[in-house]
């Protein structure tokens, strides 16, 4: 990018908007992948016209532009690995703008954080469920573009599942509407359903319209305590299966659990092969009685040693805690966690798991899991000693292998985090080349210069 | 078509599956928009492959193509306006794949009818809730290329909240799998997403993977009768808002009363404004006793003067029969009727039909309104006689100010039945140049040589 560039973004923003100083720019190079990638300008736009204008400034010179949330991606979608432009959506694009009770719905900017809004809708008796372990600072925009699930999946669903309408702008600078504030709308091509899970890579969302729920009256968490993984991935597809459909049903492996406890010292069953914990909700206490007593009967019938129900919050709090922080404690086995979210369907949990510890002992590496296998979502970590070269090599050809036998098992490569960058060497594996050249096709109708978060997911 | 063309098309599917005779096309010509449109030819793909050499063969040879199921649909999806062929899927691509009890999935063909798949997931406990009134006799695969509603919508949603993963032919030939049969996959654009409601426009569908939700144990009707059209929709929208969701919250008003009775003579309320039926469902009886408490409440808040509750089959279906038979009993007003499915934000119900009273008034014209007020979805009817011109001219011209209204409320021009050719006329009232171009570009991206069902949606 040349100065005269950097001017005229400025003329667009403001000179209070735009930088192109050292310290901006290192502040907007990261994201949670921890690899940087440094934007040659940040830019902070007020609103939709600016994005238009800026788009199109950057469309009519072939500057790279990337679109920025919170940076708390996994997976590299918001790092300018082409240089230009970082559009920076949290300052000033961040306002919740209607929370309309008649029809259960809200109006949101992209900068709003996820919990922002779980609180402004929860203050008036409403619920937007996606909770990712993010959602105290990741944004909606992010969420949306990233497809964010969380630990209410099993029951309610992903973003996905709650965009009603997007307001978004094209890489020519084009403003689109998508969808509206109804149930239904069937005309015209789905577009939201295209911009979700794209990954910042066909349009900036500027507006985003989404379902909300009436917030349950009632929830109970407990925790089934298993011999074995693979007594408790049983578990977690029967009861799935047995007619009620719990919130959240989340487990820890021995590792993990093992991990938590060495950590914090809470008293956890660290000769445990794994534990499952979960939480139902309801309108009445009756629903909770009946959930609760279905779970416990599935966990008994698939070998469970052990079933704790919480009776107040925090005893909810206390078993939660586990799953809350397996992620910060399992960096007790490397210094370098390969982190994956291998999503399956729940009946083949057994079998991944299986598999992961086969994989695990084939190349001498450590590889703890936890994960939503509500549905069917594992985090796998393959923990090196990241200063280590061939240990890295060993970790990289195992995340290679759990990806294909995930795949083998008619699962994703992705649950929750994307592609981005971290992914892309693995698409080939999930996606023929028919399937790519339509992505490509796609890319090309929306941004037919290639300059929205080019060179990302393999396109 | 050429000679040729028929018989290179025989030797793909055989004989006995491709006919360019008089019987076919006229077998072939209609849906039921009643209009009429010849293809030159019908032919019953035996499977995908067959499927993948029919649309190269056709692209290569700029043959247009028209993928069509039951042709039950009331937009003219499946009508072939500039001839060629008729790809027929419910022939031989009509077979329930699976049921996969433990992941609660099941896969179909596109040809097999929506009904025959609600029974054989209900006889092992599970369910599929889209049910669009056409649900004895349209397939699947059209119910995703419309993206289907129905009775449920109001608390289960629409086909595309139960389409896991497609798979489908491009116009080139080219076979695509998108989705898995996971809850979750953020991996590559969401092409499923796309091709939802597309029209049969993008690609021809051949396997949809659906999910399934366990079938709840217990349900119960209600009807409420209200003084007037006005009470009824504050009623709706605020029984909606208030912490329940009723599986489904049906309006008839006035006219779509008086018709049934007229026609059936079961004792309905011929003086009230409007009634509401609506359904609840739970595995608990509690439940069902506590959402019909909080139905009845919010129905007499808001002015019903009557609130009647099935207390077993028999009642409920007689509850029902006003609903069911409104589509039928309505000729009464007219021997044509203009039958569009326009939907609006709830809270917009109450001034909606408002102004279509006045439309009624300002045309003289009769417009019975019946419909799933639940999600919003009203089916209006302009009732006219058919055999004269200006009886038409008028007709029109109230339904284009109907569809002015309810976009200028914030609704679209379709919640179910799509656009096709029927409502082409009137994209340009619901989207901008910009938007246009979009879906264009889109188009381009899977047909660059616009063979597949061309000429729909005003692409």
């Amino acid at each position: 990018m040349t100065e005269q560039n950097i001017r005229d973004l400025k003329e667009i923003v403001g000179n209070e908007d735009c930088y192109n100083d050292k310290a901006h720019l290192s502040a907007y190079c990261y994201d949670a992948t921890k690899d940087r990638k440094y934007p040659e300008c940040v830019v902070f736009p007020h609103n939709e016209e600016e994005v238009s204008k800026i788009l199109k400034y950057c469309n009519t010179h072939k500057i790279p532009i990337v679109p920025r949330g919170a940076g708390s991606g996994f997976t590299g979608g918001a790092l300018p690995i082409e240089g230009g432009v970082v559009l920076a959506l949290e300052k000033h694009m961040n306002q919740i703008l209607e929370i309309d009770m008649e029809n259960m719905v809200a109006r949101v900017q992209p900068g709003v954080v996820n919990m922002q809004l779980q609180k402004a809708v929860e203050a008036v008796g409403l619920f937007y469920p996606p909770d990712p372990a993010s959602e105290h600072y990741s944004t909606l925009g992010g969420n949306v573009s990233e497809n964010a699930g969380g630990m209410r999946a099993a029951k309610y669903g992903i973003t996905k599942d709650f965009v009603m309408a997007l307001r978004a702008v094209l890489p020519n600078g084009d403003i689109i509407c998508a969808g509206k504030k109804t149930i239904k709308d069937v005309a015209g091509y789905n577009i939201a359903g295209i911009l979700i899970a794209s990954e910042g890579t066909l349009a900036v969302i500027t507006e985003i319209t989404l379902k909300l729920l009436s917030k349950p009256k009632y929830k109970q968490s407990a925790m089934g305590i298993f011999p074995s993984i693979q007594t408790a991935m049983n578990a977690v597809y029967k009861t799935m299966a047995s007619g009620i459909t719990p919130v959240a049903m989340e487990f820890l492996d021995n590792l993990s659990i093992k991990a938590v406890e060495e950590k914090f010292h809470k008293g956890l069953p660290t000769d445990a092969g794994a534990i499952l914990i979960t939480e139902v909700d309801g309108n009445l206490p009756e629903e909770i009685q009946y959930q609760i007593a279905k779970v416990e009967e599935k966990f008994y019938e698939n070998g469970a040693t052990q079933f704790i129900k919480a009776t107040n919050e925090q005893e909810a709090a206390d078993l939660w805690f586990a799953r809350k922080n397996a992620s910060p404690s399992i960096t007790i086995y490397g210094s370098k966690k390969l982190n994956e979210d291998i999503t399956v369907p729940r009946s083949k949990l057994p079998e991944l798991l299986e598999k992961i510890q086969q994989v695990s002992q084939k190349y001498g590496v450590i590889i703890p899991c936890f994960g939503h296998t509500g549905d069917g979502n594992v985090h796998t970590n393959v923990m090196v000693d990241g200063s280590k070269a061939e240990e890295l090599e060993k970790g990289h050809k195992a995340i290679e292998e759990i990806f294909k036998i995930t795949i083998e098992l008619g699962g994703t490569l992705s649950g929750e985090h994307g592609i981005g960058i971290s992914k892309a060497p693995f698409m080939k594996l999930a996606f023929t080349q028919e399937e790519m050249n339509l992505f490509r096709s796609i890319k090309k109708a929306f941004d037919p210069n290639n300059i929205l978060n080019p060179g990302k997911m393999a396109l």
